[in-house]
């Protein structure tokens, strides 16, 4: 699949639209329709222990599968409402430094139903995976359910 | 029970130790070992619809079970190392304003169980609840689970 989005626009865009992502330093790695990755710092999303907060590994994580969703239906051409419904956030390690949020969507048959379902119910639900890496290692997993809403 | 942090103080601490605590604007509107009550405004916390991002909603929520957690175990006198293990967010209804997430113990043997197994092995896993309102409404709920290790 062709790029949708540059990384650069898809960063600013964020940072317009979420300013939370700019001040938790959120970059853009990499942007394209199959992945989204995003770093984060340590510094602004530190906690008590000098490790990555809770609470900042998990926003950086929804806005990594909003990204990719928000990329995919782009290039779909579909025009929704997008909102988040749950996410399960599991942390397996601290994170004790820059970290990465790589989305994916590991199940192309579930992206197929998704449009399906969309273009005949104008509504539709779908799970996006994150996994988190820090210094080369998988510190932790999070699974978001989405909803979208024709427009 | 008696109040073992003020409400500026855990302000304070929440600025101090976790400074994303303040980009989002939390204020702490009720701290005692029965429940914590964390406020935070849109406005640093809004996404491209301008209602609040998810990503923030359980940051605060993550925030108030922390902190509710870090009171209780203080007043026990029990000096341990406190991190999240798991947490699950469901987001009801867009959250259009000024929210608040409120954590409970809602379960009493619970936490005594928790502290009871704290002091034999040395590690023990809780779960605490988090209610976020808007305008008076339900808008979502957080589960989150901690592990304590005595330090």
């Amino acid at each position: 699949m062709d790029l949708v989005m540059k990384r650069g626009e898809l960063e600013q865009y964020l940072y317009e639209s979420i300013p939370l992502s700019k001040a938790m330093g959120v970059r853009v790695q990499k942007s394209n329709a199959e992945q989204v990755v995003l770093s984060a710092p340590l510094i602004p999303n530190r906690n008590h222990q000098s490790t990555v907060f809770g609470g900042s590994a998990s926003a950086v994580a929804i806005l990594a599968a909003w990204s990719l969703l928000h990329l995919r239906l782009k290039q779909a051409g579909l025009q929704v409402r997008l909102v988040i419904r749950q996410n399960t956030m599991t942390y397996e390690r601290p994170i004790a430094g820059k970290f990465l949020a790589s989305s994916s969507v590991g199940d192309l048959p579930a992206w197929e139903r998704f449009q399906e379902m969309l273009k005949r119910k104008k509504r539709a639900r779908i799970s996006i995976k994150v996994r988190i890496r820090c210094h080369g290692e998988d510190v932790g997993e999070m699974l978001g359910e989405f909803v979208a809403s024709a427009s």
